[in-house]
């Protein structure tokens, strides 16, 4: 990454890539992340609630509002 | 979905079908996407509040503000 | 609701008729919805606080401040 | 009230006389209604802090932030 | 007070007296107000934290970001 | 100060002072104020958190997030 | 640091280089510096959750929506 990247560019470079979301409730959802915007709200396909590296329910695509989310890390 | 999709593109293209509403405050409605705005305030049709697959309640029409909202699943 | 309707709408046809709202400290009022604006803020005549269909007690005229909503729902 | 009629309208009209105010700490505030703006910040002449329809303590001039307001109720 | 008051207008005619300002966390702070702000950001001289009218601690000068401010009062 | 003095006039003339920092989180931080801007986010350097006066652990230059801070006190 | 720092100077000298981040639920992440906006959405390279010192988790390439972060803190 370069010395003028912004934050966005590591969700940019995700796109279409599997991504943990960790959300303020507590929850951890995984998916491909098809999308986001300013707000950080992001679309998923193919989504999981996880639980400790377990699937809680398939959520398949999802909406999830930015202001509901801690972090998101690309996984490998 | 294409490379230049945005987050709203998902709820767009779920109008008219139901959707799993999940709120901040631990409780899901279901019901038939009607409209939505960019602050993700919604209003659906036909929505039920849901635990554990069961129905709490009927609500019918029913405006959500949108700060309250975790995420939007289309259910299939 | 047509293809382009915006959740506000819902609330514009529900003025003049009766409303159940919920707010975030779990408490419901109904009342007759007077009018709205963007932030939700909201006014209603003859509101009562309800509780498992009982009137707790009555409000009559009441100023809702839009961020302590969670649903607005017309009643039948 | 009129079809056009708008939230603010009924804290207008409620100017000058005894309004009951609900925070989202849980506690009531009574008050003579002087001044309100945009953001719902008001101020009370003679506010008494209530529990019950007892008061806790006499405040006299208030000045109340809105963000912390749940509703406004004039009384009769 | 007239009839086109506004609530900053308590505060201002406030400035250079003594104000009792509670806090969303539950905490009272009394202090000679200085200034404040559209965001009623606050500063105070000569402020102490007080819990039943006894002197918890002294402050001094003091700034309180306006988002944790619930009331503020001028004492007589 | 003066009559028309501004909040943020008590952060400027505290600009390379020790001050007190306080959270919502209920932490305490010291620290030479280096910097600060319109939301209140604060840099300080030589900073520790404090608990009745006892250092709890040396943060040294530390970057704090304008919407955590309850209130800013110079130390005198 | 010159009497015109501003708070955003610190994370930019502390690009490319390991910071603690404290987040408001509690957790600790520590990582590379990689870029952060005015929103203090921060990206970071090689993360690690921490407790106490020790590595609860890696999580390598992670973005921190800014609204959750309490403080940022360049380790030496």
């Amino acid at each position: 990454m370069t010395e003028n990247s912004r934050p966005l560019d590591l969700l940019n470079s995700a796109k279409g890539k599997t991504v943990l979301i960790e959300l303020k409730n507590g929850r951890s959802i995984t998916g491909k992340l098809i999308a986001f915007d300013v707000h950080i709200n992001v679309t998923l396909e193919n989504s999981e609630e996880k639980q400790n590296g377990d699937t809680l329910r398939k959520l398949g695509n999802v909406f999830i509002r930015g202001d509901t989310i801690i972090l998101i890390s690309p996984t490998v």
